[in-house]
């Protein structure tokens, strides 16, 4: 992502007054799928993203509920944004206790957020079977929590739990829980079909209801997938007057997942004509959505709408030459607004926008390549990624490979080979790994050795550098700060392709690159090499000569 | 699939006479999508398979644009369905052609289906810069091709395509178009949202205009996902008088994908209470599902509303206690209704409950555990979670750690000691890994190696097996499926914690295991140990003795 956010303190009130206000809630309700979680930097990595694409609310975690969720409020209080708010997740007071004495009412104020999620209870069901206390007795827990929290100078979001079934149930009850969160001072009500069985058409008049009923607050959508709908009810909501619409990146989320943000953002702003960002970055989404599936380590949908691989694919054929004739009478939205791009199986020029859109993002000037040299890095990249290479996170290897594609690289030293062996004995005693690396610099050669109990690449990475800072001893600089591996291919498990991202840093500036092969140890090792590679080329110059000579 | 279905002649007209048509269209749309790739014999499955389930209509191919399709048609000619319509696809003759002379056409007699489907053109931007005729020549082409085709004897489905983005443009010749079909004898007039681009509330204002408009035709529905939309917008058309619902199994299509078929039946049987199948053909929805995936070898979507393997999953404690003490407090549907069932998943955020609930499904008798025995089961697995053991996909492991945590645990073999080389010579070589173990069954002790270029883990899995099939034959019917490899705290970089996650199978059943470790490639073998050691407790037995030594 490199679309940057203008360094402005621009709050959500620069959302024009009747647009939409988009709430993720990706690090806290879709962190609780299976198989979705992030790392500590990744969550502020995440809130960056989300903070330059322009979103207004993230919801970081659920305050209280464990240590890793109030270590991301405090970390993300030593970031800066640009609007971004953040917003801590917590409930109501107990049944029959205080505010002051509730660990998790007193955990959202230890988060530090400016502002706070809580959820309650709208459906008698669940105020008689799962609170198992009085209807008085939940409408109080709503008004004081709300006004406890205003108090001590937080924003209130109310999280109207199952308040579509709710609503049916008994309509009277769910909006008395709704005018008391709103009496007690809740910013936005944010109307949850939290069992995801709600049909649009019954959103759309309960909101609407809803919104007759209830003057001066501003309502909100929780979706939940379950019918396969939430896009539906989010609009359907939206339409009838909710503002906030809260969702997850890529439809992450329990069960059938949350309602998917990749999808209602450009349905908002291109189909319903209602901005939730400039068109500018807008544009970044398919690459937003990338970088989000990476950090969290998931296979991107290719059938996403907007934003997967597919999204904009034709077969050769009627839709091929229709599309060629008039690009609107094959596709609703023309590809690039979501930073997308036709997939036609005749066209060689088809990946060229989407090159030069990253050469710009990369900072390499793209306007000084002739056609020609554009056409050599698609091909290349087009080879790559076939390969199995993703370039989304790896912007240094992507750098390496224009080089290379321009003929204009120049390898800073030779590998003449590496060993790793990787030894236990008995049961419960740990590995030993032990690396032996061999480059040559010139007319220097250089063997030398690393070892780790962390495994193999680590001892790689320890003899790599050890052998390279003979020549070039600003090599030390750089930390490896993220290491991710993905199989490509799982069903071919052991055999499968792997890729390796690794980021890393020298302290000024941070760096992605990728290695892909069958064995893991190998697409490491790629990138490593392009890591140091693309920290010598910022500092060009010519190696030093070697102060001492090591051979083990 | 073992719903079967009744022997019966129970044709289309079974069908209540305001209640919805399903129109399979997987064979045809959903092959075109990228990686949709049926056998021949797969057809003939698929067309059997929904047969069984109860669907009415199924589009079996592009009559006459290859060789296969047609074969399929020959094919299913001669199978005996209960009461599934084969459907031919094709188009209305060309421009200024005639039906007797047309390639295409004519394709659709030799199909020998009872019914063919032909598209037509109902948007004027596409007469004018697709086909590039006049409209008259356009409606002549529509109904000629209707009436020529039911003067043979066929049933005429008639696909108005684009017809939501045409009636916008014009609706008196979008009309016109619809009113020349039905005239000409088309038994349903099915209108499409080729482009996927059209809103729920347009799709029911449209939808109901048409019908005002168009008194005695029965209409449908052909939608596709470019907005996240296509379940909604198939609703939205039924609700407002479609009968017939066309869409492939599992949301298969080009782009985003068609309709999805499996998340529209039980939303219109269960939410609309608009019956499509009988209760207990719903019930082997999820079945049919995957048998479909299976065909066509796609991954199963886990997220897929209602058949997915995580639709009913639950994580977080609230939700889990809640759907304990009232399913109707989390679930829209019960689980069991689409063959589905409720899985609750171990995570940080699990207590004793989701433990005790586990143990049940897993055919643990949880009730004979004694209050001891649970605490320790929950210790052992708060103590592994915090290492970054995760057990959610990873059922194998957990057995045996309830196993081990219950004293009850018997090693089938003891680990004397491996290791694994891994080497590259030169910057272009291929890496080559090299693993030798060495394990211990009673007295005997077995020393082995194996070697691959698919990486150490490869290495060392053909090892382990070489080394244990001398004992346990049965080793040899273990496949693996899946490896998955993730980096818990990437932050640590090539220091980082690894969990290793394998699937495998021996055919018959599936289970999932786990490793965790600084070092990737103990990881694995921890995983790679779990899998042997879960395949050797279900046949628990004594070793065989080796019948013949090998010492490298």
């Amino acid at each position: 992502m490199k679309v940057r956010a203008k360094k402005t303190t621009a709050s959500v009130a620069a959302v024009p007054p009747d647009g939409p206000v988009i709430y993720d809630s990706t690090l806290r309700d879709g962190a609780q799928a299976l198989g979705i979680t992030f790392s500590q930097a990744g969550k502020i990595r995440f809130a960056h993203l989300l903070d330059e694409f322009g979103v207004p609310y993230l919801e970081g975690g659920f305050a209280g509920s464990n240590e890793r969720d109030m270590q991301f409020f405090r970390d993300a209080a030593r970031e800066r944004f640009s609007q971004i708010r953040l917003v801590a997740f917590g409930a109501t007071r107990r049944v029959g206790g205080r505010c002051k004495d509730d660990p998790l009412v007193q955990a959202l104020l230890r988060a530090g957020t400016p502002a706070a999620a809580i959820y309650g209870k709208c459906w008698k069901l669940h105020v008689r079977d799962v609170l198992r206390t009085s209807e008085a007795e939940n409408l109080d827990m709503v008004s004081e929590t709300v006004e406890y929290l205003r108090d001590r100078g937080l924003e209130v979001v109310f999280d109207a739990e199952h308040f579509f079934d709710g609503y049916k149930d008994d309509p009277a009850y769910a909006l008395a829980v709704l005018r008391r969160a709103r009496d007690a001072g809740a910013s936005a009500l944010a109307l949850c079909d939290t069992n995801g069985g709600t049909l649009p058409e019954d959103v759309f008049a309960i909101v609407s209801k809803v919104r007759e009923d209830l003057a001066g607050a501003m309502l909100g959508i929780h979706a939940h997938n379950d019918c396969g709908l939430a896009v539906a009810n989010s609009l359907a909501a939206f339409r009838a007057g909710a503002r906030m619409v809260q969702g997850c990146m890529n439809g992450y989320g329990e069960r059938a997942g949350n309602a998917n943000l990749t999808t209602i953002v450009p349905a908002l702003q291109l189909k319903l004509r209602a901005p939730v960002t400039t068109p500018e970055r807008l544009a970044g989404l398919r690459s937003l959505s990338l970088a989000v599936d990476d950090l969290v380590n998931q296979r991107p949908d290719p059938r996403a709408p907007f934003v997967g691989e597919a999204a904009f694919s034709h077969k050769a054929g009627a839709h091929v030459s229709g599309v060629r004739r008039n690009p609107a009478s094959f596709e609703h939205v023309p590809p690039e607004s979501v930073g997308n791009e036709r997939h036609v199986v005749l066209s060689e020029l088809s990946g060229a926008s989407n090159v030069l859109y990253r050469l710009k993002q990369a900072g390499a000037g793209a306007a000084d390549l002739s056609r020609d040299e554009v056409k050599r890095i698609v091909g290349e990249l087009k080879a790559r990624e076939a390969e199995g290479y993703s370039f989304e996170s790896a912007d240094a290897s992507f750098r390496i490979l224009v080089q290379k594609a321009l003929r204009a690289h120049r390898p800073f030293f030779e590998l003449e080979g590496f060993r790793v062996i990787v030894e236990k004995r008995g049961g419960s005693e740990p590995c030993l790994s032990e690396a032996t690396v061999k480059i040559r610099v010139g007319d220097h050669a250089e063997i030398t050795a690393g070892e780790s109990v962390n495994g193999p690449v680590d001892a790689l990475d320890k003899a790599l550098r050890k052998a390279l800072s003979q020549f070039y001893p600003e090599i030390a600089k750089i930390v490896l700060t993220d290491f991710r591996v993905r199989i490509l291919d799982p069903k071919e498990a052991t055999g499968a392709t792997t890729r390796v991202l690794i980021e890393s840093t020298d302290g000024e500036r941070r760096w992605g690159t990728v290695g892909v092969s069958p064995n893991l140890i190998e697409a490491a090792w790629q990138a490593l090499l392009d890591s140091v590679e693309y920290k010598l080329l910022g500092s060009a110059r010519a190696p030093e000569r070697p102060s001492r000579r090591r051979a083990r």
